[in-house]
């Protein structure tokens, strides 16, 4: 603490006046791709008058807006042109094949927004301002642009979680993929085992984005689906493998034992459970991304969290796992938690 | 940039969910504040239920919310107990004389966000959404609340700024204060030099605010009021200083020079302007706060910026100013261009 008052850095409100105008980022990155601007940088424009013919925008509003995303580090300049960053050639430029850009819009919804307006609320009554269950409320027309919006941030994990799962197992399988959204962990294990046959569980809206993902993918003849919330329907087991990827999150812990206990019902003896998580160390604020996620929990469900391994090992346990292990997914804020039956 | 994608910086999207996840930080700064949560840190509540009485918030919200702040940099957290950084001792607990929590009104007020959910618009037409002249549009009432809530932030540069304008200076002088807001510039002087006589000029009802800082600081014997636009009032000179600050960055430069054409004239012929302002260098994006401010007054105004040296030294000259020098004012993202008439 100490060394933060030291000559060496001293003590300024920067801290402060940025976290406070935060918000401009989140509106400036969504700008820049509505407007087309990293598509426009990758094509090559450079320079303020290119950007902004291309993006049919002003010439200053261009001007401040890139200059904004250099300072974000979106973007960067020298001798007067813009150009990518690595992570914005890689991420935002529509001609990448990992490009992300479509996760602004899920993520500024302005049903995901709603509960900021009136943070302090939510903090003293502790859950979502959200009516209902929030986010999570049956049919929730917001998984839909979830499923579509968010696929491209999913996808380089599920290669990673294919792996864990299958652990180069082959041969006939049954895997359940529960709230499977855009579908693509199913799907992953469908194309790495040709004898996997995969359910897809979801509510019917979103189910329709999976199955044109299946067939995409070519894996449609081994995807089943199976429409409705994972607490009601019947799961038509034994599986082999239960996927259970970004879900727990909504829960509190009771509702997610009493899920884990279904599951482990549904499970061949020699089965497991491959919980895809944003898992915070024990200390709940680190690493960043995980750790923040709780916030995203706190403003849209009743009493969801970001849970760290030992809760969320305790809670497989309870459910009657075992060897249960951590699985950091790389490049990514994610981890695989992978139970046995 | 070939470092970024080297084995040790892994090239990963985090910069870019960081960037649209953003707008979280702003609301939870803004609800810790609301929530008192800086205070009962500093009154020693650490734990997540004392601080969550102390807020009569929920403790999952509390926790949430305390953590959150922690990965933003906000509070720091040992052995599961929070307590203040540096920074957040000295800015945002309102026991500090330095507490500057009050910005946070003014800069998520809805006049000043509203520009930001269409900022796409705002990008192509290259002006504010705001009607008129947007935020410097005659007697916008946002001015009151500028004067009141960001009074704190400005006080620690009053000293360094009279400073500058008086360098030792002593005996009878008069000052006028353009767009005065909470008149904390004009005051220090007349603390500074008791001979001063200083003008306020800024709308009728700001004037209120800046009288009042008067009162309290004992020097309102020695403070008059002429209320009004600064392009339109007699300026009733000759002064020996005139103080411009946080002024020119809301118009182009021919409304600047026009300005400054029109101060150099109610100037004696020693007297000097000193204009206070972002001063982004030459490149436009750095340092950050001063090169990201130009995105305020994108959204905010016609046609305001933030400049470089290079183009204030111009405009000034330009005006008939000689002996243009730059003076960055310690610990603040802000800088005083001083001129001579």
């Amino acid at each position: 603490m100490s060394s933060a008052a030291s000559p060496a850095t001293p003590l300024t409100p920067a801290v402060i006046f940025e976290n406070v105008q935060s918000f401009q980022r989140t509106f400036a990155l969504k700008a820049a791709i509505e407007l087309d601007i990293f598509r426009a940088i990758g094509e090559g424009a450079g320079d303020v008058a290119s950007i902004a013919r291309h993006a049919r925008a002003s010439e200053r509003g261009t001007r401040i807006l890139c200059d904004f995303l250099v300072v974000a580090g979106l973007l960067e300049k020298a001798d007067g042109h813009y150009r990518h960053t690595p992570a914005s050639a890689a991420f935002l430029d529509p001609a990448s094949p990992g490009c992300i850009a479509s996760i602004v819009k899920f993520l500024t919804m302005p049903e995901v927004r709603q509960s900021y307006e009136c943070l302090a609320d939510v903090v003293r009554n502790g859950r979502t301002a959200l009516p209902g269950q929030g986010s999570v409320e049956p049919e929730n027309p917001i998984w839909v642009e979830f499923a579509q919006s968010m696929a491209p941030m999913m996808a380089p994990m599920a290669g990673p979680l294919g792996g864990i799962v299958l652990q180069g197992r082959t041969g006939p399988m049954r895997v359940l993929d529960i709230a499977c959204g855009h579908g693509l962990f199913g799907i992953e294990i469908a194309k790495q085992n040709p004898q996997a046959h995969v359910t897809g569980l979801d509510w019917a809206p979103v189910l329709r984005v999976a199955l044109d993902n299946a067939k995409k993918a070519g894996v449609q003849d081994r995807y089943d689906m199976l429409p409705g919330s994972a607490f009601e329907v019947e799961f038509a087991g034994p599986y082999d493998a239960v996927l259970l990827t970004n879900f727990l999150h909504h829960f509190n812990p009771d509702t997610c034992i009493e899920l884990l206990k279904k599951i482990h019902a549904a499970l061949k003896p020699e089965g497991c459970v491959a919980t895809l998580e944003f898992v915070p160390n024990e200390d709940r604020v680190s690493p960043a991304m995980p750790a923040a996620f709780a916030m995203t929990m706190l403003t849209s469900t009743e009493s969801g969290d970001a849970y760290p391994f030992s809760e969320l090992s305790d809670m497989h346990r309870r459910a009657g796992f075992e060897d249960i292990t951590s699985h950091p997914v790389p490049m990514s804020p994610h981890t695989v938690v992978l139970a046995k039956a």
